[in-house]
């Protein structure tokens, strides 16, 4: 990884975990089991991808040097974004879901607490990060996260995913079932994210619309590189299980570049974007 | 039921249900289960009570004849509150919560779907609720559901509620117990209902205040009377279980000369509100 990129990631992974810490209740809060469930499940790991990129696409339209209110602002959004993500991993690893006993190489939240814990404790996720995200004042910002993170993005990807499935579909069917998970289920947050730090930070139209473009880009790159380092086909279909491992490389790259053209109207001020967009297509984790 | 609070009743519960048909994604829109078990949940029946309270707590504020723009305001925050609502129902009838086959004399989400949808749904639920919320504009609307319905009250009464517990305990134990339950399950929802509606018309501090009062006081007593007609402790602790049928009837009957008093300052006006307080106190159903 680039090291001006690594030091960045750092600086502001460090930032949005003291902001989670704040935004989370103390675990000694009554009833404590589920602030504790909540805390478990949001500070115990992460890449933080979701909202570093807040951040990054509000300082890529605004600056580094931004506003305080503006700062709070994209850090509020920042730690929301942070928490939908959570709140879908716990309702995913239960077992009438995906089934998962470990997350991140810890106790998944059913498995630490129980099933109802788990349950609840990925509702109050919910009410919690639209909660922060009402303090940022602004509506689009509750509407954006919603609808991506609703039917029409991340749930609905959910749905698709679970959805009963056979092997012997036609290609054509498969294919567009995988269309569907891959820029619903992963991309909608990451897409999103983007979207939301161009708008807190007064972005225009056509700077929404380039935040957009990249976030669709590395959002979908993202999933490809997830499904390439998971080593294949095991559960359900994915993009190298459909179209082979050369191709799925050729996909990532021809997305990251069209992330990096959408970034051409910012100039130097999105070389963090860039080098974001080039770890994304070159990760081994 | 008083002549006037029936055809009340009667007519906004309609207007209320065309609201949630147009706030809901037809069913025919893809994926089209996670659609169709959203309406099957909300659409299929239930007493409206949240919704109708937001909206005869803003008629009670502004009166009855309201800019359009209001009334949009009243029916999307009146239309979030029935989501968030039926969202608690699908969750909390899974087989890890209360178990429950059957809602409103039909088969409940996990039954007539599955258990994975039934999670899914309940979170597709919060997320459209908050998008529509966001639609009034106010984000004062987004933090008062969330916080309503977060850990410090809707969801934290959830968790206590599911809370392993001997009924050997302490009376002290018991009683604090179930305080905290009947102050957070139901009545939390019911209190910020009646806040919303004086919110979005513009009330004055004063206003708000007394709307609080009496949605905390109707909403125990709800609760209570809720108690009552389910004939006792056969699940958990209730207020019948604990002081018995005598007493829960007058700390009813207490509760709404409460909530009748905070309607003093408002005159003719919320004579609703009032026909509501005593039809909760006599409710066979």
């Amino acid at each position: 990884m680039d090291g001006g990129l690594k030091s960045y990631l750092e600086n502001r992974r460090t930032v949005i975990n003291k902001a989670l810490d704040r935004c989370l209740y103390k675990s000694t809060k009554y009833p404590q089991v589920i602030h504790e469930a909540m805390r478990y499940v949001v500070l115990s790991g992460g890449k933080r991808l979701r909202p570093v990129l807040v951040l990054a696409a509000g300082e890529n339209v605004a600056g580094v040097r931004i506003p305080a209110g503006m700062r709070d602002s994209l850090l509020m959004a920042a730690a929301a974004m942070e928490m939908i993500h959570a709140s879908s991993l716990v309702h995913d690893d239960l077992p009438v879901m995906d089934d998962d006993d470990y997350r991140r190489g810890a106790l998944s939240c059913h498995k630490k607490y129980n099933e109802a814990i788990a349950v609840i404790a990925g509702d109050a996720l919910i009410m919690r990060a639209f909660e922060i995200a009402a303090g940022t004042g602004d509506c689009r910002v509750i509407k954006e996260i919603a609808d991506a993170a609703g039917t029409r993005g991340m749930i609905g990807g959910q749905v698709v995913d679970i959805e009963p499935f056979s092997r012997k579909s036609k290609r054509k069917e498969i294919i567009k079932r995988l269309d569907y998970v891959h820029s619903c289920k992963t991309a909608a947050l990451i897409r999103v994210s983007l979207r939301l730090g161009a708008i807190i930070a007064g972005a225009k139209d056509n700077q929404i619309r380039a935040m957009d473009r990249y976030g669709k880009a590395i959002g979908l790159a993202f999933q490809i590189t997830d499904d390439i380092l998971d080593n294949g086909a095991d559960r359900g279909i994915n993009y190298p299980g459909v179209y082979g491992l050369e191709a799925s490389r050729k996909k990532t790259k021809k997305l990251i570049n069209e992330a990096l053209k959408s970034l051409e109207m910012f100039g130097k001020r999105a070389d963090i974007l860039r080098e974001l967009a080039k770890y994304i297509e070159k990760r081994q984790s």
